[in-house]
């Protein structure tokens, strides 16, 4: 499994944990975090009713973060990074080109299933932190572009502009997360993937 | 071309403009209403910042609208409209499939980057109008299934699952609409099209 160059837990900067325990207690903040900018947004979300949903004391916050714009920026890159390993752990190894796309896909809609509330936070860092919401896209874009460019030298994927490629198998990803993970679970993911799989397969022209 | 059957100018319920200098206020006020709240954001926005850009007395805003939340919900079914529009004409007549959907790509592009304002509005719908928001990709994306329901009926696209290809074309042309259109201009339109077109005319697949 690769693994991320981004440090798992990002505190504020001087602020990382040096303690299993003081990890654990940051994990417990990230997560209630997610909860309360999930369920109130932003503006409304509170470092005390993030501190309550944790069960921690107010001065463990600042142990660790220095205001709510910053634990709101370290659980983007939070999610950004769960996103990614997600993808990781659904690539089986010695699989390329489309039929890892679709492994991908089917796994980012069950994930999307799982944590509805990551839409709602990573689109309102667009307004609360735009530089994180720029990089959580530009980061997963060229982690696809990356793998196309793999599969392309493995003979699985036609050589070509692997940048836009990225940009739109993203969005493919986006979109249908939306709309069959967070908004309808009634069609199977595996279906939805499988459609994709013969769209990027063999295009949509009839030949 | 086709016809719309929304409304061109939503004002709020009852207060619709019967005149033609009545449209062209509610008009300008639309289109100041875009910068302000494109410029300040959903919550900074005001409705007296609204009515000083359209150069219209405060009076004129309460003749077609109720609120800051009526203008904004108007605002991006106006939006929504304008990138239907944009699509529509955008197609050439007795073109269908691939070719046309790699000109409503490029189309939508330069659309982008004139109305850069736009993600921002319809973004921030998400937050602030969340039923317009769901209504604005719901509408899209069931006339992108439409044009594909006609190009298979043409013989130009295979049969397949048109609700999913809907989706993934429309999140395909979302964020390639950000990244080259909104965020960065230096790559030619054509350019970003005809990689797209490619993808979809052939797949992705070695054979």
């Amino acid at each position: 499994m690769a693994t991320d160059p981004q440090p798992a837990l990002a505190a504020s900067p001087g602020k990382e944990p040096r303690t299993a325990r003081g990890r654990a207690t940051l994990r417990k903040l990230l997560d209630a975090a997610a909860k309360e900018f999930g369920e109130l947004g932003f503006h409304a979300a509170s470092i005390s009713g993030i501190t309550r949903r944790a069960g921690t004391a107010l001065g463990s916050f600042y142990t660790y973060f220095d205001s709510k714009e910053a634990i709101f920026s370290a659980l983007v890159r939070d999610m950004s990074q769960s996103v990614a390993e997600a993808a990781v752990e659904a690539m089986p190894s010695g699989v390329w080109g489309v039929a890892r796309e679709r492994e991908i896909l089917a796994a980012f809609l069950v994930f999307a299933r799982q944590n509805k509330e990551i839409y709602r936070i990573i689109d309102e860092a667009e307004f609360a932190d735009p530089a994180s919401y720029r990089a959580h896209y530009q980061d997963a874009a060229a982690r696809i572009a990356a793998r196309l460019d793999e599969s392309v030298q493995q003979g699985q994927v036609t050589p070509g502009d692997n940048e836009v490629r990225a940009w739109a198998l993203m969005g493919m990803n986006v979109f249908l997360g939306l709309r069959y993970g967070v908004w309808d679970e009634s069609r199977p993911t595996g279906e939805v993937a499988a459609a994709i799989e013969a769209l990027l397969r063999d295009g949509l022209a009839v030949r």
